[in-house]
């Protein structure tokens, strides 16, 4: 299937797979690494989502790796991460903060993403696939996959969000503490239970099937209560209860004036009339 | 039953339904609405749970509806409760800011109550009943309870509460995002298994005697302890583990000094001896 | 089993149960007071954890109670906790404040350890207890402990943690708040449903034994990655996700240059070889 | 002069001292007490500020104390502002917080009041009147006033702002203390060197009038502009420069719809025409 | 002057102006339109900054602007800034959004420009003069400079930093929202008695030649001290102490480890010996 | 003159200069070396505050150094404060960041000294004096007096609290930038005119005589006034208003249950009549 145009990459593969439903579905393709990231994918990871946020014609994402074999192995560690140079360790740090910060601003990109994102999960899926979970709004999982947040394994504390964000993310702090500092393999089922995920389906195909199901319902309805949602929601999450109630009164000040809530209400009462929104 | 004796108004019924245990009852009482909240509904809704919170009488909540049909359908959308006005696009924000600050308002009275609150989520629970529900304390379902975070279906984010405080309540924020991003339908089992209620009882009638059973009990207790117990759950809930702990030690540093421990601890050794504890 | 050298307590009974594995056995050392906890007993815990944090011979730690009665019972409340004290109620206050202060601290101590902690609960572990076990890392649990959040019964607000960390350790805040209201008992497999425990195991001795082959694991991983990641895991706990992943970026931008992460690639590519980390 | 309509208070006196300008006048008045606060002040004085507030017809806000003799001379201390109540200390400190938390809402409606409000110190203006100054956008005092943030020599901590807000409103800390801590009297010339105040005249008549002539000008400008200018400055001085810049788009987002823009452009470019604002 | 090489813009003309002190001088360079910006020169202004941040030959900035008539005279308002734009006001909001969001990104360059920042204010420096002017590290101004927080007259509330920063930056709130809220004029000595600039030279060219010489005071010291200063104090206005005080811990523990410990103490015993540190 | 009963140690001296008046005086006692700060002196240094904290016999401290040569200048380079150790960078740093920590922790606790401390600077007060008077609630100076923030001059951003304290205290961020920045030596007069002391005395005898007379009037107002003054303050500048305002109820709704305040008041009423406190 031919990537969207607009979106041309190397290695990321960006689909319309339900022609009409404002749906894309990006996909990590470097299946011959197992879906590696060097550098290259990482900034190509970040353009793709920056230019969806924008992108009025997109109103959902499923992101998925392209191939049966993984999600992603995470970081491509042949490609020469470390930043080498020389120096003193001052020196050093200040490359090895500025190649960090360029990495989790990549990454963020699917965060900060102004469009929904569900993210599935399949086969391998370490170390970096649990950084780039994090970053989305819904997660689903193949029942095969194989999870861990592995970076421990490799001498070091996962940098690229999945400590920043899974406390937030996961109701058990005594589970996360467990599979960060262990960095055992969790499956798709102890996934479900505690919460990472929210569906566990069949295979591959039926997870992505599932997730595009779900985006589809979702870009059918206003994008200005979506996009308002996911804000709000994001805004909930890092700030107190009493700031995080003035935010959404100055955000739905305006966003109440849109034209969807009384198309959305006229569909609520014919419930025959599908409503249509305007892009945003 | 009747109303406590100063308890009187148009759409809260609140009542004294285990007399002498100090437990008030306060219903949504508008059936025939479906319990739906006009602007009237949602001030007297703040005005009982600011009386309540200053009377001594009065040691813990339970929250319910009045009928079989619905907790609450949610907001009374013919009651127009979006501002018409004119002027330009800021100066309708600035009259929607205020409404939707004062909706705030009321429902956050629950939350600041200063005794426990119990809420019963039965039948329709749709919409604002999600946001009322995430002020109170403690939430039990009965069985047939239909939930759902309802706005975006009617165009908007929801902006009295509930995105600002589920992705605290509750674990799994894939959870939190499928249901308010989708608007889908969520059962009360559903809703126990990600512990946004913590029981669910055979029908609304046995679920209300939990919540009485659970509010007796508690409302035996020290109501130092039971209102310290509160206050400082909820700070910790919005502060730094640093902060809350300081908070902690200012707060017990004179509720320490109250009668309740040394009768408390008295009855601990006196089993059969029911420690009474004086007004708050 | 003596005492590791150096940690020569009179309450508190710290062995090495795996020699050679760098796993510390913490045990509360007073079961004919079924472990209670009076003012000689904090100043002792965190003596031993602030002992444990700075011991590069130490990379994981497991804390259990001595006995098979209890994990601890809590304050022992005969020995006078209460600040007695004449003056005016401030002046008592300030008292109060101090001893609440130092008590925290000393509970606080396990949390600040900058090795993983891993709680082993048994038996009787009520009040204090669950205070304790928030302050932990990893928390397992026999099949038969009794766990309460027991304060509100004699009479106080929980004021050495429990109501700080609680509401932030598990995803629903409803079932929290019932307990820590109630102060009604619940099982290790609520506990476990509910996710505050992430095992549950038939008895204290399999709990123990887990908990230490736990231990012993993650002790076999590089201590600057198993120690940046739970530093990183607390951090992300308290702070933003912006905040947390630029604390993040400065913390690895020194960590990374550890010799640690090219000998666990090594490893990696030569599963054989298992890699041995320098002390940190 | 008579008060406005709609605001007949006893001990407050609102008029309208440059009629046509949309600017009121507020003062303390009672006179014959040195405008000292009793409950009923205090009470009188939130609810003055919540009006005006709201009032669409009052576009800036100047108060200063009726007579010659006082602003305010702080709490009226005949006037049993301690709640003298039975109970133990924790009871008795439930009285208080509520008592205090009254207060402080009091005061604070003048800081939350979205118009600009522009204070006037002269002659007394002891211990609250630290508390209201510290409310006010813009401070300017009388040549003769006499300041001191008296509480510390009534034995209590300042209660109702100025210890929460002065670290915030003046940039010398050392200074901050010394007068919080000494409880000394400062003059006029010493707090316009500090920045406390922003202008000195010679007498509460210049005062006044000065005042009155900037809230003149302020009232003639964009009620829009205006509101979210000082809406957007408070939130600045208690947030992250980051979350500040983000309220700052969504907040400005709508408000750059309004007419007021094209309107206060068009007069920049033909200065002999004065741009009309509608109100807001 | 010629333009550095590889700092080739259209609207800043970056020069060298005094060759081997790795000082940087940033002018903005539209002298015909005041330098007014356009959004081509917004946007080039954060990419001159975003490149200084990350050259290493370049140790500390002046920032000035092209001509004798002003620093800059604000936004280009002929330049169609405001998003004309279709759609309901929700829609138009969120291209705002985006249009703000960016123009601030680009300002704050600047202020995240890891190199200190030296501004010398001269002439006109109206409205976005302020905003940039709040980002930079230390301020310098001309004699005859007329300053102004301009935006309340174009009816906005100023949204590129100035309301954000300014309560941070200088000590008098009542002055802050003096010139904020009246829009006034203020000289360049009123702007040193509040602490906003810090220094006044006769004119511009002295002004000038002031920021040269301190710049290339501090481009002289080590950039491992100098740029760490300029992170820890950014960090320590935004965040609590204990925070900035365990931050500051984790940035030194690599820092110190810098050559350029060893050599400046070299230094400080032997004066003669000027040091020198390598780039960072 | 000797030292008070208790407080015997090797590098401070602290008598009571005042006897009967609550005042303690305590001096940095190296003056062979500058009163330069080895680990020895910071160790001794934190000892005395928390020692002085919690001594009811003291209500108000003033700092100066023994000799008439330096306040301090500043660490003893001399005495190996730099961890040398070997190991990699990761390993290193974990050192350092312990001993920073520790260091700041000693420093720190002259600002978490319940009782009011005012500093006298005077003579040579470089790099490591600034960071001590920042922790001190009141700053004076002798006319002669040396200031510098002197670290960036041997290659290190300060540490031990200037750069996380002073944005705080004092207003002008520029002057601070531009102090830390270039290290550069400011004048006493300098210093008062930023607001960073408040008073400045002809030499250091009239200094310490002005310093000693300020903690006598203020050691002789209630200490529950006093000390509550002091946290409430520190607790403003580190939070938002509306969680300082809540602070500042539940920390009052204990003091003033104290005697102090009726004490106060019957001498207010009869001015000849001096108040006594008891002993907090």
């Amino acid at each position: 299937m031919a990537s969207l145009p607009g979106y041309d990459y190397e290695f990321m593969l960006v689909t319309d797979p339900r022609p009409g439903s404002a749906v894309a579905h990006v996909q990590i393709n470097r299946p011959g690494k197992l879906n590696a990231f060097s550098r290259a994918v990482w900034l190509e990871f970040g353009s793709v989502f920056r230019r969806v946020s924008g992108d009025a014609d997109v109103r959902a994402v499923v992101v998925s790796g392209v191939g049966e074999r993984a999600f992603t192995a995470g970081l491509d560690v042949g490609e020469g991460f470390v930043v080498e140079g020389d120096g003193d360790a001052a020196r050093r740090a200040k490359g090895l903060r500025g190649r960090i910060g360029e990495f989790q601003e990549c990454v963020s990109e699917m965060e900060r993403c102004e469009k929904p994102v569900i993210c599935v999960l399949h086969a391998i899926s370490l170390g970096l696939a649990i950084d780039i979970a994090c970053c989305a709004d819904i997660r689903l999982a193949a029942k095969d996959t194989r999870l861990a947040v592995k970076e421990v394994d490799i001498g070091l504390a996962a940098d690229v969000g999945t400590l920043a964000r899974l406390p937030k993310i996961v109701g058990s702090t005594s589970w996360v503490k467990d599979v960060c500092l262990s960095a055992r393999d969790f499956s798709a089922q102890e996934a479900l239970e505690v919460g990472f995920v929210s569906q566990v389906h069949d295979d591959k195909d039926k997870t992505v099937r599932a997730a595009l199901d779900m985006a589809v319902r979702i870009a059918g309805k206003s994008p200005v209560a979506v996009q308002g949602t996911k804000e709000l929601l994001n805004y909930g999450r890092d700030n107190s209860t009493a700031a995080a109630l003035r935010y959404t009164s100055v955000w739905n000040s305006v966003a109440l004036q849109a034209a969807d809530v009384p198309a959305a209400l006229a569909s609520v009462f014919s419930p025959d009339r599908k409503p249509t929104f305007e892009k945003l």
